[in-house]
């Protein structure tokens, strides 16, 4: 007989848990708000079951097997959407999360542009990491809750669509990730390498490439544990049949200059539309953009190497082939195209400060994760999920990792709220971002490829 | 502001946890039937919540300082007794639980007839191991419920009482072994030490003995452990101005000869009228018995010393003093003193049947937890804490670890209900008796003393 607690008391006891036991834990989770497990109706794993048997795997960790076993298991809980009808080979992009990263917004449009089919579900953003939800809803009317037929149709017709995750989809993922983010288990690999390939699995992906983040705005804090979970994620990908390539990109600053909703919008409009501005770089966000799709370009066989990859990229970026689609697909999930022609239309918080340096020298570090949390207070992001966003708050940086800077040059130009009080956060600010007389060697952007 | 996730996180990363901190934690575990918290109306951590951090627990251990910090707070969580109006030395004992352990029954009487008060709050049988409430309710109209006043008016008069644990005893505690039970986090030392003694300290008494049990039939099974668990106690207990002593005893043998609930109650009678059996030895359990009740004498200082202590509990022993508190004891909390005074008329199971030697040679193992879960089998234990029991089953064995053994010659009699097929338990018992041709030397009765 199915008794939870011998299976927690194995785990903790760092013994191998096999597939079947897996997916009795997994199959017997309580359906409740958070988790619509369909086709349950009494739960034999109760929640305190659920968070005592995921401390035990954060401790005892799981091995390969196990972890598949796992990823099956969420897989099941819910819907899988069969995309083949479709014509076009299908790919998405997941990254673990970081700080202005708004590759997601280029990247679907101009792998579309260069052939492939796109379908994308992405997340909010929740403490210092930014979400493509919270992003694209900064465009008026923009949906991201399309019903499936809406998607399918969407992803059809324009080549990319971009989706909140569905409530059918892995709810036992859901369940256990509403678990995990108020018990101190959200850092351990194989639930991580799980939550993600469950969802990427059931959204009826072909092939996945994921963007493992490391540094001080990243979940991943060393090169080290970023290589693990990468590893992880491609070995488990592998034996379930997803072909999926990994690479660890540098999170140690902001990507690309703008943190905040509606500003990361704009700068994707720049990128898109071959704008340059003067005041600002883009430079890692298109180079790290562009690499991306060639991987998904060789994944997908639109290409046969990186290579060709790379200028197929460049070519559609340049001739605004990826303008176009992203237009395109605005429109299609009902966002106000206007707003993205003219960006100055999007819901900018029209007073702007500068912050400038008190000292000479170069940018030699910046704590990211604290600019992340900068964001929420000023308004743009979420400590908890229930918080409300302004999206026309955040901070346009003029300056990245290596920059000379004079004293009185403004570091980054603020965009807030107009009666908030910014003494502490610019004090704060100061101290995230430190500026020595010698150029220390600025970090690679991308670290390694799996 | 008090996040429980926060402290579950510093927990599991092997931080050190304030006493704010530890005293928030359990100040906010929720009321409900197995733990009811009293004045508290809304849980500021969940269940959920509160296993995850068992198990960082039982992974990241505590300092003694945690220890009492968590033992504090079970404490505080509920009423604690006032015995001070009650002349006389309380003392208690606590045993951490094994097979045939009922020392108690006669150890509480008589440690009263040597001039101490015992406050005994004793707990049900689970698993493996007895209960001493299990064993008194044997005895038709014993009442283990006594009111708050009841219960010290019985202590007073008799001089000892022995009842279950209130509902407003350390409900936190409650709460957590409820939660324990059920998601593999009850082996952990600090857990194990803040539930004994929290419940101990809440019931009033002023020093306390602690019987730690080792081997096959106790919850620690190797000598090690139970050493920790023992020094834990005492620095805990000492730390909290609680005069405590614990010693280590051998578990590797059912204590005394009878194994089921209402046997166990007629070996006591046995013993406390001082008659001797020739086909069964109590010898263990009445050496036990002296030697904790003189620790406790020592403790209550009645004696000066342990061999003061051994002679006066010799002495009330003989002279029948215990046997007459223990018939006053059964009286005043309803108990019918007739199944006392003749044994037979208590609720044993007509069905006898041998389970004799196969082989010739000496008892040298038995696996005593087996023992214990075969007494379950025959309908005298509990899997769950739902579970009926019936106190008329049970073992009588005729043979000790060390006993030379014929063909033939009964290791035990088995007290059975009356249609029980008993085939496959008769080899499941003589699996769990080890005979072989040369005697091996019998492990001590006393490990160790702290």
């Amino acid at each position: 007989m199915f008794n939870p607690s011998l299976i927690i008391k194995k785990k903790r006891d760092g013994l191998k848990l096999s597939k079947e036991e897996i997916s009795a834990f997994i199959g017997g989770l309580s359906s409740d708000a958070s988790g619509n497990l369909p086709g349950k109706n009494v739960a034999t794993v109760t929640d305190y079951q659920a968070t005592a048997f995921l401390m035990a795997v954060y401790f005892s960790g799981m091995s390969l097997d196990e972890t598949i076993a796992l990823t099956e298991a969420m897989l099941r809980s819910g819907e899988r959407y069969d995309l083949s009808k479709i014509p076009g080979f299908k790919v998405d992009k997941h990254s673990t999360g970081g700080v202005g990263d708004k590759v997601s917004l280029i990247l679907a449009p101009l792998a579309a542009a260069c052939g492939l089919k796109v379908p994308m579900m992405s997340g909010r953003g929740l403490g210092f990491s930014g979400g493509t939800l919270d992003k694209l809803e900064s465009i008026r009317g923009f949906d991201v809750h399309l019903s499936r037929e809406k998607f399918e149709k969407t992803l059809e017709s324009v080549g990319c669509a971009m989706i909140g995750q569905s409530e059918k989809i892995a709810p036992a993922d859901k369940k256990l990730y509403a678990l995990r983010d108020v018990t101190a288990t959200v850092e351990c690999i194989p639930l991580i390498t799980a939550s993600i390939l469950s969802k990427k699995m059931a959204e009826g992906t072909e092939a996945l490439i994921l963007d493992v983040k490391v540094g001080s705005g990243a979940f991943m804090k060393t090169r080290e544990e970023a290589r693990k979970l990468a590893k992880t994620l491609t070995q488990v990908a592998k034996k379930m049949k997803l072909p999926t390539r990994a690479i660890l990109t540098n999170m140690n600053q902001p990507l690309g200059y703008a943190v905040g909703n509606a500003l990361e919008v704009q700068e994707c409009v720049e990128i898109l539309r071959n704008e340059k501005r003067t005041d600002s770089s883009s430079a890692d966000l298109k180079e790290l953009t562009i690499q991306l799709c060639a991987h998904m370009l060789e994944l997908g066989k639109v290409v046969r190497n990186m290579t060709e990859g790379r200028k197929l990229a460049h070519s559609k970026l340049l001739d605004g082939s990826a303008w176009k689609v992203f237009q395109a697909m605005v429109r299609t999930q009902g966002g106000d195209v206007n707003q993205i022609t003219h960006p100055e239309n999007l819901p900018l918080a029209q007073r702007r400060v500068s912050w400038s340096s008190k000292k000479r020298g170069f940018i030699n570090k910046m704590n990211t994760e604290n600019i992340g949390l900068l964001l929420i207070e000023l308004g743009g992001g979420r400590r908890k999920t229930s918080d409300v966003i302004d999206p026309g708050v955040g901070m346009v940086f003029h300056k990245k990792l290596g920059s000379p800077i004079q004293v009185g040059e403004p570091i980054a130009t603020i965009y807030a709220q107009t009666h908030m009080d910014l003494t502490e956060l610019e004090q704060k600010f100061h101290q995230s971002i430190e500026i020595t007389k010698a150029r220390k060697p600025v970090p690679k952007l991308i670290f390694e490829q799996f």
